[in-house]
């Protein structure tokens, strides 16, 4: 399966492509408003998983480029432009394409960081309304931190809350989160619950800032 | 120490009164807006805890009296109650009382349960409102489910978040809640974090409708 990772060169996309990449046989595509940039960072990356001793399927590109012919296009942009990022693409999408949203808006005052919820309840709803009609958006991998993924000698034990409208989108991301060892995917139904997924990930930023020995914090549900 | 569970004749409420009187040697007193009514289940809670073998200081009266010479109060009362059953003991809270608010706003629609933020920002900062100036107010326990908590049998491994504007008082707080064997609890800050705290457990009852062998769900941060 081919994976769009638009503004890939950065956060949890990175974290995201590097995981994918090690444990799993898909092909990974870096996507970056500017191509040489994503392949710049697609480099990097392959250096450092064939440090880990993994010959990589990852490549790096524009993000209109890199949506073109894959699967599932995640949006690994940060919030104001999620749907920018989108719409940018919406021409180059492929036939049966899934697009995941895994951004998360926040504000941080003198208490610490807030969820900012946008006009349409969650971001995963903002680009819900971005994205050509007929294609599926499943909200997803907003509670892993990027430094947890991105350090590859950490041993993950984390769950990955699943939201979307289409149950079968929702399947797809479920079993393609749960190919990254360590994570397990729990499905929250309609896109419409994404906004209490989304607000988690302030609480885990305060958590980290109030409490010694705890950072890149993820949940468990049990 | 004195515990009030006020209106912990049901739900959290009956579930904190029960661990506390299992696992700790505090006072536990349940009040209601019936005194009779909190001394009928407190007699019931004293049968089921004698069943498990605890012999419990625990008794009921009204929500007036249960407030009255209470360090720890909690407004265990649904959402919409919460301020004004603190407003109807303010003048029996003790010198050094703490109040504590579990309890969380949902609505329900054809999709699932959502998160319903009041005015304030979280029924915490509500409570927090309706409560005199100097007494402080704790955001804690409202990722516990009740039916974890009641059945005894049931060994919790579960994470409790913690916020308020008080130190002393979330350090309190924290303390009560790991004295509930297998709790462990989690400092989040300020009041004003309370809601992306509240706001989990609309998710944790999506997560169980959706996931088969999902029920009664907690939290553990990690």
């Amino acid at each position: 399966m081919r994976i769009a990772l638009l503004g890939g060169t950065g956060n949890i996309g990175e974290g995201l492509a590097l995981r994918w990449a090690q444990d799993t046989d898909h092909e990974i595509v870096i996507g970056s408003r500017n191509a040489e940039k994503g392949m710049t960072r697609a480099r990097d990356y392959r250096n450092r998983l064939s440090e880990h001793g993994v010959e990589a399927d990852l490549s790096g590109t524009s993000n209109t480029g890199a949506a073109a012919g894959s699967r599932v296009v995640v949006t690994s942009v940060p919030p104001a432009y999620a749907a920018d990022t989108i719409e940018a693409v919406r021409d180059d999408l492929a036939d049966k394409a899934i697009v995941v949203s895994p951004a998360v808006g926040m504000v941080r005052d003198e208490t610490g960081f807030h969820y900012d919820a946008p006009e349409a309840g969650s971001i995963a709803e903002t680009v819900a309304a971005a994205t050509p009609d007929g294609v599926p958006v499943v909200s997803a991998f907003q509670n892993l931190a990027a430094g947890a993924l991105t350090d590859l000698s950490n041993e993950l034990n984390l769950d990955v809350v699943i939201s979307g409208d289409d149950a079968e989108a929702r399947n797809v991301l479920k079993k393609l989160a749960e190919e990254i060892n360590g994570l397990r995917a729990l499905d929250a139904g309609a896109l419409a619950n994404s906004a209490e997924i989304e607000s988690i990930t302030p609480l885990l930023i305060n958590l980290a800032m109030y409490n010694d020995g705890m950072h890149d914090l993820g949940i468990q549900f049990r």
